[in-house]
């Protein structure tokens, strides 16, 4: 399934070390769902998590946000629509280009290990039909420009996050996305907190073929509309999802 | 003038802070000038060797590759068909993803300094119209996705370059510039030395859209045509374009 980024505005961010609720019809109105987390998060429980969402709505999108390429697999990238992969423009060099040269120097390396014996014509080395693999493969991976503004959070730890960004990086970063990086997505997250709108207000001045998502404390209808009327052209909501599905509910713009 | 990568077989380097030839015939037949050099660059030398070029070769793009913003002004940006701006994939951080960041927040925040008072409608801050002059002139840069092959370059100094990288990484680095970032280039870089052809070997294995330029040591028709049999789309010739023009003539493809 190809993501058609123009109809979303509402993106579900699920958990997979969670538990899901036990109601899904909760999922009823969100356009995107994002899989992954930075605590317990496993290959089994990705794809157990995919899985059940992908049985009770094939029709929305299902992409897996990895952090560790030990949560990938050939299951995981067959049950998915697209892996996204975040590069954190204020992190540390790993999390803006060191692991992303270590991943596609992977995946040209070991096709078959990564796509499985069960793929014809690719034996221990890449030769042709291994170099289109490889291309599918790689065209099933997209980037996200992230800036992480919350140096409380563990995605800040992890990504190696020691300053946030003024609004004017924010734009800044914005706009490189934009005109420079060919990331589809710009996000904007402040990880468990919500962080108002001036960075979207300063990022959405820039960006036009960027999909431009916040992330952060989504916990009710009006902070949901303030972001999306500020700029965004998406909201990701995630914690109450699994906490607390009235709230999240909330969440979900009518159409 | 838009640059039309499809024609680009043999690129020319000027270093502004050395003397043109004499004799500018030997641009015959080359496709495209890159102005830029380590040492001794300023904004007044970038702009007379674009210009002189320029008035002997209209019909050629002439891109400036700037190493510091001091080197661009008004004046370079109106002179010149685009900015090349590199991201060196095994430099330190700044040259990945810092120094774009900086560039793109000062972009974003003084149109008016960068695009000069002369621009209609911008004044001290970012207005409806600035915003479209500041979209513009982003558009205007290209970024290139670099490895620089030699240590003992000034290149490789000046970008943070402790390591070279082996042939798949380098193939790795291809691939996520052909598939990940939005580069329409990626540049092998051996600056000053010939580098042989394995690294371009590696990397045209990955490479459809983006433009495979490989630069270093080529003096000879046949380490050009070596060059380009191997899988570069295009090479780039710097040193004897300055110091030896009867050879850089002779590292011009015949069409």
């Amino acid at each position: 399934m190809t993501i058609d980024w123009e109809t979303v505005t509402h993106v579900t961010k699920v958990d997979p070390a969670k538990d899901l609720p036990p109601d899904l019809t909760v999922l009823e109105g969100t356009d995107l769902i994002l899989v992954g987390g930075s605590d317990g998060v496993t290959e089994a429980n990705t794809l157990e998590a995919v899985r059940e969402i992908d049985a009770y709505r094939p029709d929305v999108p299902v992409c897996q946000e990895p952090n560790s390429s030990t949560h990938v697999s050939t299951e995981t990238i067959d049950a998915v629509d697209a892996l996204a992969v975040a590069a954190v423009y204020n992190g540390d060099r790993e999390h803006f280009v060191g692991k992303h040269v270590d991943l596609f120097t992977e995946i040209g390396r070991k096709p078959d290990e990564i796509t499985g014996s069960s793929v014809p014509g690719v034996g221990g080395f890449v030769e042709s039909k291994g170099v289109d693999v490889v291309s599918d493969l790689a065209s099933k991976i997209f980037g996200e420009g992230y800036v992480v503004q919350n140096l409380e959070s563990t995605a800040a730890t992890r990504a190696g996050v020691e300053t946030t960004y003024t609004p004017e990086q924010v734009a800044g970063a914005a706009l490189a996305t934009e005109t420079f990086y060919g990331f589809p997505v710009f996000y904007v997250e402040y990880s468990g907190t919500y962080g108002g709108t001036r960075d979207v207000e300063a990022a959405s001045r820039y960006i036009e073929e960027t999909t431009l998502l916040y992330g952060g404390g989504i916990d009710s209808g009006e902070k949901a509309s303030a972001v999306l009327d500020a700029g965004a052209d998406a909201v990701v909501v995630g914690d109450c999802f699994h906490d607390d599905p009235e709230t999240f509910r909330e969440t979900i713009p009518d159409r």
